[in-house]
């Protein structure tokens, strides 16, 4: 409107404003868009709305800077494999040079983000602070490195502990930040709970004390048995893992067994009672900070689309509702989401003008467009267009419903048995192992018999796992199977490696008798559907790991050495540590669990994590001058209520993936779908998305479903596009009705500029 | 009525027919705080309502044979100390005895039931058929058994199986019934994850054996190394468990680092989503089971109290609804709960008849009951009325004022850790030993100190928990102590148990630090309150225990021999079993790890539930006809899942006690209360019932409190009298209004005889 003002010819002002608008109304749904997208995908960035700012802020949350800028991170994470100490090395140089490229590339991402959002908001981010502070440190530590090793210098490259924080500053880190969060809010209340562990576990270490020390008791071993106040408070904190669970007790249990009520008192009130406290306290802590999150992700996506509604809304008669017009919603919702079919659009457009509400249907399309709902195209086979009178014709039915009989099934299950079996047998029998050729046949006469009655397309659409998992297993076991007997047919030799995998798709392909019997396809279902969330937690754990790894490697690599089986030099013997001889540790031949290189490193903390046991290891540290323990311990003391988060976490999502209810706005849009007559008939709706091929094989086949319109659509019940829309589902009973409300916050204006919640800063 | 009829003579029918009503009203109170006591205790008894049957319910609910029941149990149980194999050995005859008279218990017990409940409705009770097949089975048992001894034949008292059953079985045994029906009924759902489970497994276990089989590797012992498919099946679900972590995966890993993508894949997919899958389900099919339970002993309860109500209500005026009069409501609760003080029934009158909807009112009176309300009296300390003058002098007042400073708590913390720093030093030094008498001195004048401010009634009250723990343990300690130094200056002799004594005490000593700490002190009052039900999952365990210690003993006793540490014996390197020879269950000095009596079963029990460790103990398996192994592996797999009930129950527990929300009732409750004027100042409501001494020290010592009325009242908010009361609370928000809707359930007719809900029986 500020153009319009310096025009002063009237055709070449006509023109020009004429211009403007349409770049005006481009505009307007540029940043509609946006404001949709953001609502859908919950990113809480507060951008400059001028175009330009917009334009560069829809580039920026294009898909491909964003998948480049998670492969460039993994580039840089995955160095270390190539730095010393390297798995595979490579020259200095080369990993430098790796390394500064994903410098250039983080930092230019970085100055993208810096001209989408306005100055002072960049500079106030701590998650941009982060990235700017990590960069320079990098830097520094890499010019530092590089003179310290010209100069044939000692140096370490302590930038490396760095790298995974980038992970979770970026800004699609969002995820991840508020898993750290939700962690780093209910330290306080297990602080409390940890406390009054290591209270008890001190008193029952100097009840031990007073009671077996001067007893003279022997371990095992001939050392001197709970005599030293430290030792007895490690053991019995060993015990509450129960890693030492007989081995500490009997000693004691040996001289009288009147010991044995104090040992078990001790298990029931230290690994029992605490161990349930401690996970009832750190679940419902994650559980209320969530549940506030999540409340406040809900509102902020209120206020965008609601922002987004007032750039749209047009006045459509006088005093009366704003409302957005069709046109402009299919464009907007086009631009949101290009990939959703005209007839999806259409639907979720009825749906939305249905309500007859203005501004409270189209606040709800954020949420709309997160419900997968399938479409299924009643299409022909292809076979059917090509060669109908082959086709149709009656043998061919005959397969046809020969294929889709329930017998066809169990005959392949029958079949995957006896495969098990035969796997199973020595294979070195040449009667099994030709039979391995029978297998392969009939697995692919199954897929192809599928693919005959099935319209291929709809065989191998996107929801369909099952089917990409069977052909998948089977084309690659069938090219790994030729390469392989024609390697052995060549000459006599077999590659290890290709008999491996060979063997392991043929095990693999015994997985598909699960999907045939329903309650195994729940749960695997239910796993498959949680596993997004569960990668976050996933992504929080390699982050932890990565930093301990480098930490741990720069302090401890060498120290403990593997040598390989057919190795003679005695060293073996004692890991290559001379301090190590004649201990537990280098006879149970822990050799390669150590520090030496990222993979070993990252090995060792996955068996800190899963076993307790630091017995093993803890007799290293008291050789190694007692510094291999703070850090051990440090980790598992760190890791081990993320898994029970972790563990918590999946036991929720369970609950809700299991409770029948759907959301209002689902079943809003399932009285749609019904009430146009599109849905799909009640008795398949169970297996719809698992078993989609009978589906298909009633409209493909053109048998059946002739009467049917060739169109329906299905909503996948449960099936989220984002954790953040399983999350506010998890939470939707929970939450406020007013955070879902039309009234409109006092706090916001309805201008561009929004105040950005406080939440999305990490 | 049908007495009246009979009289003939004016005067005497008069007599016949006062005696007749009184006897009547008597019968009427009977009856109905019969219903109220058996809604406020959940009994759902169908019990007779002639006079006589009345008469010997009330007699059966009595707690004195209650408890004469549960100690003859208890009796019955112990038993297993002294019969072959015996702990302390005694005669047969002598243990057969003491059985016989149990059995005498038990019989009466379940004659006196027999007389209270209808005929028809006793021989269709399971559990009266299980009493009566129990005690039968007992005596059949007992005979042969005799029989056989007294021809010195081999005999087996397979009866002792049995024995736990009773506890299950006896009329009070509802909360254990209840736990074994949640169980039974979860046990269809975990048996499908537990079947994918065991498929992984399998699957994993294939991939192995195909992968590791051929390559020749060596486990450290020097065996071939997952050659054999059940053997690498078994080393994986110990996996599972994570008891053998780093040491399967060795071998594998020293061949090749690849192999620990297998093991850390095996270990995230069966340890971290199988298992918490597996929690998940147990726990939310249990919470499903119990909430329609409590639903069901919510409507049962309103039942009872309908019927009560029915008994004792009047026709106030014509066309009215019907009450019940202030003085029927008060010899009614007089009857039920004749420990209540009148202020406590006066104001639960007040809540009654503030609602004055009658039957609503008093439908609530169990549910009123079961609030706990702390009374307290304001009462001037005993020496102000021996001694006013020297009691209310300045110095007595400073005193009173020291003691109750914070200061003086935290002197006495302080003591508390110099006195911790003293017993772990070493006690052979005279000045630490002498110390102790100074500790001693210490705690003493503390509590006398204590006693002097706070009036000791209110100081010993039923819910000063630390002030019982502390004055019990401080005499304990100084009468041990003086025993203890009294034997040692009398003959050189020192008693190891006294000293041993002396030692615990000294330590739990330092528990009460705990109480300073607020956060402590929540949590451990939390865990105090659960603790009734907790008791019924130890009853639980206890049960299944036995029944295999009694299995385990008849099949293994004297397989696995101990032999004292100063023995001689050869055989002691091999426990005494020749098979046992070299085995790690002998090096690792396992031999008192056996079934040889009833306490070693037990320890043996706990610690096979405790590790899943069967690696030590399968070992000999192996060895003695691999017979031990199938009960091992039942009792594990039996007892794992109610584990996880068991945290799974402390984890519901604890969010229940955690949340702030009060019951409906409470909350009235609480407003009548504040209404009278009575409550307790605001600000002490938080500490009050975990330290109530300074809430007396404001009214006992008379200074400060002289304003307030002589009698004030507190809900202990959180603290349930029964478990069923934390259940209802626990499920109250899931309840269905309909379930406390004052609607007549038209299937429940208002006369004596109601239907039994059909979950009464076990």
């Amino acid at each position: 409107t500020s153009h319009a003002g310096r025009c002063t010819g009237h055709q070449v002002c006509l023109l020009s404003v004429l211009h403007m608008f349409v770049q005006e109304g481009e505009r307007d749904f540029d940043l509609a868009s946006i404001y949709v997208s953001d609502a859908q995908y919950n990113r809480n960035i507060y951008f400059d709305t001028s175009p330009q700012a917009v334009r560069l802020y829809l580039r920026y949350n294009h898909w491909l800077p964003q998948v480049l800028l998670y492969v460039f991170i993994l580039v840089d994470l995955s160095l270390a494999l190539f730095e010393e100490p390297a798995v595979f090395a490579l020259p200095t140089w080369a990993t430098m040079l790796v390394e500064l490229l994903c410098l250039i590339v983080f930092t230019i991402r970085l100055i993208h983000y810096a001209k989408v959002i306005p100055r002072d908001k960049f500079w106030k981010d701590p998650k941009n602070i982060c990235i700017i502070v990590i960069l320079g440190l990098t830097m520094v530590d890499m010019i530092i490195y590089g003179a310290l090793k010209a100069s044939n210098c000692r140096a370490v490259r302590w930038s490396r502990v760095l790298r995974p924080l980038l992970l979770v500053n970026v800004t699609e880190g969002r995820q991840l930040r508020r898993a750290f969060r939700s962690i780093r809010n209910a330290l306080p209340q297990i602080f409390y709970v940890f406390l009054l562990f290591m209270f008890s576990l001190l008193i029952f270490s100097l009840m031990a004390l007073k009671l077996l020390g001067k007893r003279g008791l022997k371990t095992i071993d001939g050392a001197p048995y709970f005599t030293n106040y430290l030792e007895i408070v490690f053991d019995l904190y060993v015990l509450v893992t129960t890693a030492n669970s007989p081995d500490v007790m009997m000693p004691a249990y040996n001289a009288s067994t009147g010991f044995a009520i104090f040992f078990i008192l001790y298990i029931l009130i230290n690994t029992y009672i605490f161990m349930s406290v401690f996970l009832a306290v750190v679940y419902n802590n994650y559980k209320k900070y969530l549940k506030e999150e999540v409340r406040q992700l809900v509102r902020a996506k209120r206020h965008k689309m609601v922002r987004a509604f007032a750039v749209l809304q047009e006045q459509r008669e006088e005093g009366g509702e704003p409302v957005v017009s069709q046109a402009n919603w299919n464009q907007l919702v086009r631009l949101v989401q290009p990939d959703l079919s005209n007839a999806h659009r259409e639907l979720l457009w009825s749906v939305s003008d249905d309500t007859n509400q203005g501004k409270v249907a189209f606040v709800q399309l954020a949420d709309l467009l997160n419900i997968e709902v399938i479409t299924l195209k009643s299409r022909p086979h292809p076979l059917q267009g090509v060669c109908p009178a082959f086709y149709l014709s009656a043998p061919s039915r005959l397969l046809c419903q020969l294929v889709q009989h329930r017998a066809f099934v169990i005959v392949y299950d029958l079949i995957i048995l006896v495969n098990a079996v035969f796997i199973g047998l020595d294979e070195e029998n040449p009667l099994i192992s030709n039979s391995e050729w029978v297998f392969l046949a009939l697995y692919l006469l199954e897929i192809l018999l599928k693919l005959y009655v099935f319209e291929p397309r709809a065989f191998f659409s996107r929801h369909s796992f099952w089917n990409w998992f069977d052909t998948i297993i089977v084309v690659a076991a069938l090219i790994a199977t030729i390469i392989n007997s024609a390697m052995k047919s060549s000459g006599d030799y077999t590659s290890r490696q290709i008999l491996d995998i060979v063997f392991i798709l043929r095990v693999l392909r015994l997985i598909r008798v699960v999907d045939s019997i329903k309650r195994f396809r729940t749960i695997i279902n239910t796993l498959i559907r949680i596993g997004p969330a569960i990668l976050t937690f996933g992504q929080l754990i390699i982050v932890v790991y990565y930093i301990f790894a480098m930490v741990g490697m720069e302090i401890f690599k060498g120290k403990v050495k593997f040598y390989e089986a057919d190795s003679s030099d005695p060293a073996k013997a004692y890991c290559g540590n001379p301090s190590l001889k004649g201990t537990p540790f280098a006879q149970l031949n822990y050799c390669k669990n150590n520090f030496n290189d990222v993979v070993s490193s990252f090995v060792l903390l996955v068996e800190l994590t899963v076993v307790n046991q630091c017995s093993g290891f803890t007799l290293v540290t008291h050789v190694s001058a007692r510094i291999y323990f703070p850090p051990f311990i440090t980790i598992i003391v760190t890791i081990r209520p993320q898994l029970h988060i972790f563990v918590a976490f999946v036991l929720e999502a369970f609950f809700v993936e299991y409770s029948v209810e759907k959301s209002d706005l689902q079943t809003s849009l399932e009285k749609k779908i019904e009430e146009l007559e599109l849905a799909v008939a009640q008795y398949l709706e169970d297996n719809l998305v698992n078993a989609m091929e009978t589906i298909d094989s009633d409209q493909g086949t053109g048998q059946s479903a002739n009467s049917k319109p060739g169109l329906m659509f299905k909503i996948a019940s449960k099936r989220y596009r984002t954790v953040d829309a399983l999350l506010q589902r998890m939470f939707e009973a929970d939450l406020d009705p007013e955070d879902f409300a039309e009234t409109d916050d006092p706090a916001a204006p309805t201008s561009g500029n929004f105040s950005n919640p406080a939440f999305s800063s990490a």
